[in-house]
């Protein structure tokens, strides 16, 4: 990574403000409250400092505690303080729970737009549309007068070839016109708006600042454009973009409480439960959101965060539910029931299935990076309306001749979850029924599959296909693309086929040794969707290596913690199986292409020192530091114009290296611009003071400038000898930007988080082996 | 605290032993390997040093995986090695789901042998005796010819007032040998066996060393005696107590792998998955059990040990399901299914609910914190024998005639839970019928109290006064006890009389204006089994301040999502009730009490310096510090004899001060214990060298002792500047046992975890409402 980069060399702020270190010991206090404006703020694509923060908020909380034993306005005002946390939740659960509803029904009716429209009310769905109507029999209730196709329409006609091309046409063109005003409206109003934006967050939550990301734009056009993009059809999903939608959210409710708004690490808590109350209205389960944000997103997660973050997820979901966009009344978003336990012998096929949701994660990640590498280098980029066009053009045409990709992703995974009930009208569950038997509702024995399964098994493999390929060069656009529903896609289909499978030959052969003990004739055996969505579990865990949240997430879905076994079993394998391929999932993968400061949470076992890896090297110029008192104003300025380190040590003198504290870059060129222009008798060869006291100087010298009061007396230091993985330990529990490495009390260097996340990423590639297994 | 304690002043143990530190840069590597036995180990009542820990583990690891490219052999032990934290869990969570098993098996027989015995199977419960018999009916279930109180059986009769005093007599002679007999075990082989265990687990877990308290002998005595506890009927429960079996299962599977028995760090970490499989086990919530190891016992806990916890939580909660002794086939201890919602109009009572609960866990644990102060302060605590046979005979004789009070207390609280369906012959489902209605199974319209239902409010009320003021003397008795199950049963009694005066309120005014608009005559309005549960969980969260885990088990238990947010209201309502009046919980509590060294998870908020903490302080001698070239053995080991330090800064010299490493005082008695053994030439004035190389000296001096190898070159160290807040931080975060404290790179002081914890509660006691809001 070049030098010169915007986030060059962090040294920029440290561990607390002066005016808090400062404040405890009276003798010090000779300086404002708040020195300058804007100190305390990051620059764009900076590194935030996670005590000083917290320090900053330690302050802020006495300060409002003090002053409430005042007055009762000031009690009201702290009351109001201390439940603007809660207000806040409520706020991101009903605005996130609203807009996920809304998204939902504008999905549903432009989903179905592409083939046709209901002539009663135009913006109802298909099914909304022949649900409201008289005319419609439950055997038939696909089908009603109200609801056209659009050939039907024009023409009159419902069947021919003509007929159907003409659909066709109509349907790759209204593709083709939604992901158009998809990908234009992102280009134009909010470039951020689009990818899944969860390796953002990531890097966001671990403290990193990305202006605008979160901004109101990005959250309107987010919403717009997620429902363009999955209504064209194109191979993706809205869970993760959903997520982005709820920090938007808030964000958004940030900005009314100083308290967030001011504190960028009280930000980062508010944005960890909203990522929460996200999935928990892109799935419908709360507790799994909660463990989400824990596990997958967060970085700074103190319990607090945890129970305001479930009562977001709670909020959001019940919101969601009052909307009712399933028309369901049921919160999540693939409601299953089954009926028949598994069996031990299952557990074979489920592990399987792990097998090939880790096998087809890794293969995802490895050709989804090196696309989207592609993209970066190559002229590919230059054109991304273009590849969005061509994308769409391709998905739109090769989806519609299958019915099982011409509908939208997620009502076929919830088709392929689906256990086949007695009323159940899909080709899916075209079985051969045993005319003399009497059919019980719920309790169906397994039947020989009829020819509409077979067919159907035709159109899954090729739709397994289709969907494994395409969802490559899908992800990464310049759209809105969440990755949850097209992996799950490619999970179901695979469950699905394999539990068709053994289901036909536990029916054909039990008296196979393998079904011999635990499947009688006659019984119900294998339920063919519950193998679609231990499937869906795999592929999901394989591409994103969730672990608790998914299991739990999935639970959720079902509802009973019977089946949490076969998810365990294959969340399990999938995760083995694609970590001895590469310990990244696709957030850390994309994290990394696009060069973020993440430290993650992989533990750092090489044996180098903090001597290795700080700087200045052997053979660089030694460190640019300050003396507490005999350093000019020119000597400052000459340093600043001619560095771009983002603060310098200060130290006793050049001889002792004695450290005595730490100052930024931004406020040294604030103080000084300030003090030329405010301070009589500061030029260019005044003496900068760091001390307590300045000497008192004969007159004739210029005035001194005194600038204890920007200096940092507690910046973090840790020996020469201290191993790496404790300094990368420090860094990340800490927070940390940047940390003085000493020798006996002699400063020696400096180690920035970008050494340290250089240095790992050197050492990952040596021997990258060696962090496999623990 | 007084200076000498055991735990005296802890500078013992510093970031990393010499062993990882040097290896890094080979010139410094003139030692062995491992230089004497016990070195890193600790001593009883002493805290460990996370960081340490780590390091060492990352030390192994590294080993191992550069030795696995050796042979066949070594590969296949480090790939065993890698799974041997998986083969822990599953062992955990077999062996606790097993004792959980037995140990609910053996409480219900004995239990119920305090009233009477099964003649044909004597070792069967009463419940087991007459569902195996064929004269059983329906209506009479309870009622058998093979199961006989103990009067029958002895007199023949059945009825009569001197039956009744027999059996009363006898109830309280069976009460009075069961915790005898608890108590004297306790006594006699594991006094460490009694009480919750959850304080002492969570001080364990935040790194602090009790031999023997998660031993065999704790293991087996706890098992035993909390079946003799729980079956005497003393007011209390077996959750509590679970967690601690369950740790010591950990602890013993500890024993069986180097990785984990060798290094307190991942030994705690599976100690956190134990504690998740005993609440797994103890309410039969997988989920809830992970959540309440995350939020309640542990300290480090990092994401791995998040996805093998649920492992174990699930192993251990479906061998208990396989084992069933609740002959349900469900998982969970109250399993309960309500058909009818609730409606927004009732968030009143159940908020009320949580007020009453907060109140009555503030008021629980003043109480209890002062008898158990009363306890440790005078002869009380001399007698334990006396004090629970006195506690079990008052228990017995008042529990007797009240049914409520008189069956097992999980009993009762599955009573209140439930909901009154058609079938129920329970006295609280005593309703007048209408006798023209049909009756649908489940969907019973509320209808009036029967005079069942009366007496039995009257038998309610006085049970829970009874349990209220029991409780308070119960728990903190030198037998297990837990407190979970008699908190939810106060909360139940108190909720189920609410819901009661509820349902009747709305029955017979449902033309009041706050019934008006949802409770129309003759439907099913209000489930009095919710609000026995939401006081359960009220009354629960009181107590332990429990919040996301409460919630979760809680779900778990109803399985509905539907419930959760009466339970969510009445657990924060009762959570801030609660806090309001003090932040500590029951376990928090008892750490205090107890003196551990504990460093919550609580936001330190005062303008205190590291340099008002460290010592020595300002009339105090200075600091005892080591020099690195100029001090002899003699100075070393008078230094040693005057001090009862655990280790000394080393110095360059007595008159720069700076600060070159950190030497324990173990290791340092063992080196020199050992030169003086082998080494020739090493007297009383040898000079004892820190340094790198020590210099040539002419013959005629004592050989030089070379002592660099047991020096800590990367002790961790702060300015005087630092604010408090960030040396909690960095102290609670890094897990540190000491840390130096210097300003210009000269030493000035030590801050250990002890002045830390010292100075957090000078600081509370000043000003304890400054930290209630945040």
């Amino acid at each position: 990574m070049a030098e010169g980069e915007t986030n060059a060399r962090e040294c920029c702020v440290s561990s607390a403000t002066p005016t808090e270190e400062m404040n405890g010991s009276g003798n010090l206090m000779d300086f404002l409250d708040e020195p300058f404006p804007d100190v305390g703020t990051y620059e764009d694509f900076h590194t935030i400092d996670w005590l000083r923060e917290k320090s900053r908020d330690t302050d802020r909380h006495r300060k409002i505690t003090s002053k409430s034993k005042e007055s009762i306005w000031e009690l009201v005002k702290s009351l109001l303080d201390a439940w603007s946390g809660w207000l806040v939740m409520l706020l991101i659960g009903l605005l996130s729970g609203t807009l996920a509803g809304v998204i939902d029904l504008a999905v549903d009716w432009m989903t179905d737009l592409k083939e046709g429209v209901c002539l009663s009310v135009f913006w109802y769905s298909h099914e909304q549309c022949c649900w409201t109507s008289n005319e419609t029999t439950f055997a038939d209730r696909d089908k009603c007068p109200q609801w056209q196709k659009w050939a039907e329409l024009m023409t009159g006609y419902t069947e021919g070839a003509g007929v159907y091309m003409l659909n066709y046409f109509l349907y790759v063109v209204w593709a083709l016109f939604f992901s158009f005003l998809a990908v234009s409206l992102v280009r134009v109003f909010a470039p951020y708006a689009c990818g899944s934006g969860i390796p953002e967050i990531k890097t966001i939550l671990s403290g990193f600042i990305i202006r605008g990301y979160l901004g109101k734009w990005t959250l309107l056009i987010k919403t717009v454009t997620l429902v363009l993009a999955v209504s064209s059809g194109l191979s993706l999903g809205k869970e993760g973009p959903l997520v982005h939608v709820a920090c938007c959210c808030g964000n958004l409710f940030c900005s009314l409480f100083s308290k967030y708004s001011k504190n960028e690490g009280k930000r980062r808590e508010v944005l960890s439960a909203a990522a929460a109350a996200g999935v928990s209205v892109a799935f419908g389960a709360p507790i799994g959101g909660v463990l989400f944000s824990l596990e997958e997103v967060s970085y700074y997660f103190p319990l607090k965060t945890l129970w305001r973050s479930f009562f977001a997820a709670l909020v959001a979901a019940f919101t969601l539910r009052s909307i009712n966009p399933f028309g369901n009344n049921r919160l999540v978003l693939f409601y299953v029931e089954y009926h028949t336990p598994w069996y031990m012998a299952e557990l074979v096929p489920f592990i399987l299935l792990g097998v090939f949701g880790g096998l087809w994660g890794t293969l995802f990640i490895r050709c989804n990076i090196a696309w989207c590498r592609r993209r970066k280098t190559t002229l590919l980029g230059k054109y991304p309306v273009l590849e969005v066009i061509v994308v769409t053009g391709v998905t739109a045409i090769l989806a519609f001749p299958n019915p099982y990709t011409r509908r939208s992703t997620s009502e076929l995974i919830s088709e392929l979850f689906n256990d086949c009930g007695a009323l159940e009208s899909s080709q899916l569950c075209d079985y051969v029924n045993n005319p003399n038997m009497t059919r019980p509702v719920d309790d169906i024995p397994d039947r020989p599959a009829g020819p509409g399964v077979y067919s159907a098994l035709w159109q899954l493999t090729l739709a397994l296909i289709f969907k494994i390929v395409i969802t490559i060069f899908t992800f990464g656009m310049k759209i809105p693309s969440g990755l949850f529903i097209p992996s799950m896609a490619v999970g179901a289909i695979a469950g699905r086929i394999v539990g068709i499978a053994v289901e036909q030959m536990a029916y054909h052969h039990h008296d196979w040794i393998i079904f011999k003990s635990w499947c009688r004739p006659g019984a119900d055996c294998v339920t063919p969707g519950l193998y679609a969505m231990v499937g869906a579990a795999a592929c999901l865990g394989g591409v994103t290596r969730m672990t608790v949240s998914l299991v739990v997430i999935m639970f959720e879905l079902t509802g009973g913690l019977e089946y949490i076994v076969p998810l365990m079993a294959a969340a399990v394998t999938s995760k083995w199986v694609a970590d001895a391929f590469g310990k990244e999932g696709i957030y850390e993968a994309h994290i990394q292409l696009n060069g973020y400061p993440y430290l993650d949470q992989d533990e750092f076992t090489h044996r180098t020192l903090a001597t290795d890896v700080m700087r200045p090297r052997r053979n660089e110029p030694p460190l640019s530091v300050l003396t507490q008192d005999s350093t000019t104003v020119e000597d400052v300025e000459t340093l600043i114009k001619e560095t771009d380190y983002n603060g310098f040590p200060v130290v006793v003198s050049r001889e002792s290296e004695r450290l005595i504290g730490f100052v930024q870059r931004r406020d040294l060129i604030l103080a000084i611009k300030n003090a030329r222009q405010k301070q009589d008798g500061v030029v260019s060869n005044s003496v900068v003071y760091f001390t307590e006291d300045a000497p008192q100087l004969p007159p004739s010298n210029p005035q001194p400038l005194k600038l204890r009061r920007i200096l940092n007396l507690s910046p973090f230091t840790v020996t020469d000898h201290t191993p790496m993985e404790t300094v990368v330990d420090i860094f990340r529990k800490l927070g940390l930007r940047q940390c003085l490495v000493t020798r006996s009390g002699r400063l020696l260097g400096i180690i920035t988080k970008k050494d340290v996340l250089r240095h790992m990423a050197q050492m990952m590639n040596q021997d990258p082996e060696s962090i496999m297994f623990n």
